[in-house]
């Protein structure tokens, strides 16, 4: 993990830094909610599983109290079934997921949308129910002040984990629903190969479609778990400044959150991670100074 | 492997069927043609290495003798290097392998551009510098006679082998040059997933510049070494009806290359690959009737 920018001996953190749940993933919710104050960070992205674990009320009693921001929860999604059980199955939990986003106090609801339903070959047909699923779920979005926040995900999980592959197509899908409803996600490990990155990123600040911004390197070679190829900002080939520099010129002043998926970094202790995400973070990322 | 589209109880083998070597990676050239030759296909795309093992001229030799078309050489290409001498060899490699196709009587020389230099981060640096080097080399492929067939390469290999991913991209470059000297490779395992492939593959076909046409599924999970995370068509995720389809539209009567990455692959013997690959082609790839 890298080196530090320090003020005297302390490295400043940036106020609108979030600790995204997933980077220490082993830690129940109430560890996690501790070390995330204890690094000094302000905001925290939530997942559903954790807060499933304690129970909605007592989670976000949990997050409230410690004075933490919620910047996200992940995540909804996995709405590419094209079986009608399986469908309604899926725009429930996607319901379910929206009122948990509302009750702990976060607007942006993160989607994963889904891959290709096991056996279908049907990329366009997936991709297209996923727009669809979006639109049945706008209006409860916009009844309970929550957004769907689409996420590209890399291409290499186009079969299995999401359709939804670049940032110009999730802003085909949301800028279909109002702003209010539905945004993107601008994670830099999914897309930082973009050729049409910064152009996509400046169409979608200028919509207001910016839902979030997730920061994580890209590390070679990739893991035997493709799943697990993340790394802290600075451990791999991607060049925040640029990528940073877009996504502030397109307006986008809400929380930045380090989302890693990394065996090493999961089996390290929790403060010990939560440290290097503040150096990593003040080191490589550069944000404007203020609060969100 | 899959079952086959039989003719009584032959499978027909189709004319603009091309083997790849890299498919029985293990053959040294002489056997590679037998096992073509034997198994009724009528073109092999050649691959440098093997070539050089047995000497031009005797490599151009062998694949004339056997009455083979050469539908492409592999390859040319890892363009990136900022370093003045690195650079330079680089332009000289790629002018040998210029000479190379023109004597093994193929016009399209397969070029893979290379990922990010060693320590660097700017990606956009290393793309201007694959678009400068083309347009070097353009002077040397028109008076060779030879395409310099800028291959996309899926996004997961934008840091370490190909920092061009997407067709778009390979055709902003490629655009730039006569259609004679510069066109783009469709290998579906790379660009399978893009939301904008039919409409990238009839810019490709309305301006001339299809060189290749690859056909490659992609399996799940990915292999350890994602190098290899390639299978037969049929075996994978890829629907080849509307990409080959469109392919068709767009004008390319050339050979589709079979051209698969996979440890199985290459362990089995070269003739029952070379029986496997004709079956799979015949089952899964619709192109029309008609020799190249």
């Amino acid at each position: 993990m890298s080196g530090a920018q320090r003020t005297g001996n302390t490295v400043r953190v940036h106020p609108r830094l979030s600790l995204n749940q997933a980077t220490i993933r082993r830690a129940p919710l109430a560890d996690a909610v501790k070390v995330t104050v204890a690094a000094g960070v302000g905001s925290i992205g939530l997942w559903r599983e954790p807060v499933t674990d304690v129970g909605l009320p007592a989670a976000a009693a949990l997050v409230r109290a410690a004075g933490l921001r919620v910047s996200s929860l992940c995540r909804g999604g996995f709405m590419t079934a094209s079986e009608p059980a399986a469908r309604r199955a899926a725009l429930d939990d996607n319901r379910r997921a929206i009122a948990e986003a509302a009750a702990l106090g976060t607007a942006e609801l993160v989607l994963v949308v889904g891959g290709l339903p096991a056996g279908s070959r049907d990329l366009a047909g997936a991709r297209q129910r996923v727009r669809d699923a979006i639109g049945e779920l706008v209006p409860d979005a916009l009844a309970a002040g929550v957004r769907l926040a689409i996420e590209p995900l890399h291409p290499m999980y186009a079969a299995d984990r999401a359709v939804v592959s670049t940032l110009a197509q999730a802003l085909d899908i949301a800028e279909q629903f109002p702003a209010a409803a539905a945004g993107v996600v601008v994670d830099t490990f999914h897309v930082w190969w973009d050729p049409d990155l910064l152009a996509q990123i400046a169409r979608a600040g200028s919509a207001g479609r910016i839902a979030s911004y997730q920061v994580c390197d890209w590390i070679t070679p990739l893991p035997a778990d493709v799943l697990l190829a993340r790394g802290l900002p600075g451990d791999g080939h991607i060049d925040f400044g640029p990528v940073t520099a877009a996504v502030t010129a397109a307006g986008y002043r809400g929380d930045v959150e380090v989302e890693v998926f990394n065996q090493a970094v999961w089996d390290a202790p929790w403060a010990d991670v939560a440290a290097a995400v503040v150096r990593s973070f003040a080191e490589h990322i550069p944000l404007p100074a203020g609060a969100p």
